[in-house]
């Protein structure tokens, strides 16, 4: 695509088990919004973060299908006309995913991701995710959705922006300082655009970073947060900065690729 | 390895097609230098780098067996008991290679780069390297080379990094600022140390940027360089740190990938 969207993040501090509070708290960020065409909502917003125990997190997980957070989603999405990516506790069965949700003005429910790479105790509580790394036209762009600690996977970056994601939604409960450096090189190395959703606050000992932040195509950070502070921000991103995979007029971010010789990225044995 | 070495970049002005005053002016950096285990010189520091056409190339580079500069790499490495890492325009037949030497204090050559992502006008002399991203165990160390442009791809960092790379060595003539802000996270990412050694100058046209600079294993920069100065720097680097690729009790960098799920990155129809 090659028009000028407003995207941004959503950053506040979820309560641990509190659904019905923390649906407030987002109605509320909402409200004070304004004009947007994309929202990003933090990772597990709905349920908090640093769950004691798989039985802790299964309690608060819902299936898409029964879950209010999703319902919620669906009726700020339509009601405001805004696309809203966001993450959320996802149950099947017995197994939960650390998802992200992509959730449309007209359709509702139209995509979801489900965190590939699991920080910490997550390992001990959700599946990795079994979708891949899918990318979704949504008319004003194309865009995918990785999770937080995603951001130390190159790979996951690379193969969305080759899917031609021009807009890369990260939900994310970051605790470490690192991706705030990180992530603005992705977008550099692949051109596209990276809205990072933080979540702040401390929950069962761990501290969460704040400093959401949206980046560019040449690796400029565009908007960043408070460590902090409960905002909504919003940029206008000229989209066709993302169309242009051309670095020099002889070089070509993706064509200039080698990926015979990329193999061994791909092999399990080379670990 | 887990030792302690002492690793740096030099930093000069070469000029164009001025074989034997470039060497000089390598040498008279090499008599200041003081104790070094592993130093990086730039990309063809021996020749220059923007040459008029191919013919232009082909007259200034060389047969590795008829190198003057290649002779001198392994005279000085010999006599100052260092490792050398060098760029230079290799000749193979009526192929040309922009070529990174590994040159050792006791074995003289032991090992070869040769550019595999090309820049600019590089595209209508070189060929594109053809021998793989390897890695070289070279007693103190396990080191790799990447040269210049290589920077932009981080498939090719992450290859060098799975295969056991603790320092990576980056012969550079940059002309851009962009490496200063990405190759620190190539760093970070895969828990590895950087040596760029960068060139200064004006060449028919070209300014090269200078800031060479020393990448650690956290994204941090450890050293660089002024814009235009010519200098040796030098900085101990602790490799137990490129060692140790845990980032909590529960994630390493490595073991954390998802092969399976990457293939997408060496499937040529996938650009």
């Amino acid at each position: 695509m090659t028009g000028i969207i407003r995207a941004g993040f959503l950053q506040f501090n979820p309560e641990l088990g509190n659904v019905a509070g923390n649906i407030q708290k987002i109605e509320a960020l909402l409200n004070g919004m304004g004009n947007a065409d994309i929202l990003v909502i933090p990772e597990l917003p709905e349920t908090g973060y640093n769950f004691r125990d798989y039985a802790h997190a299964f309690s608060l997980a819902r299936e898409l299908s029964r879950s209010v957070y999703l319902e919620f989603l669906v009726a700020q999405s339509r009601k405001r006309d805004v696309f809203i990516i966001s993450g959320l506790a996802e149950k099947e069965g017995r197994d939960l995913y650390n998802t992200s949700v992509l959730v449309c003005p007209v359709r509702g429910l139209a995509g979801k991701y489900r965190k590939v790479h699991l920080f910490m105790n997550e390992k001990n509580i959700f599946r990795p995710g079994n979708l891949g790394f899918p990318v979704f036209d949504i008319g004003i762009c194309k865009t995918a959705m990785l999770i937080c600690f995603d951001w130390m996977f190159p790979e996951a970056w690379r193969i969305v922006a080759l899917r031609g994601a021009e807009l890369i939604c990260h939900p994310s409960n970051l605790v470490l300082p690192f991706a705030q450096q990180a992530v603005p090189v992705h977008a550099m190395i692949n051109r596209v655009f990276v809205v990072t959703a933080n979540r702040t606050g401390t929950e069962r000992g761990i501290t969460f970073s704040g400093r959401s932040f949206i980046s560019g195509p040449s690796g400029e950070t565009l908007a960043m947060a408070a460590p902090q502070s409960d905002e909504v921000t919003l940029v206008e991103l000229d989209l066709s900065l993302a169309h242009d995979k051309m670095i020099t007029p002889l070089n070509h971010a993706f064509d200039d690729r080698m990926p015979e010789e990329y193999l061994p990225l791909s092999d399990p044995g080379q670990k």
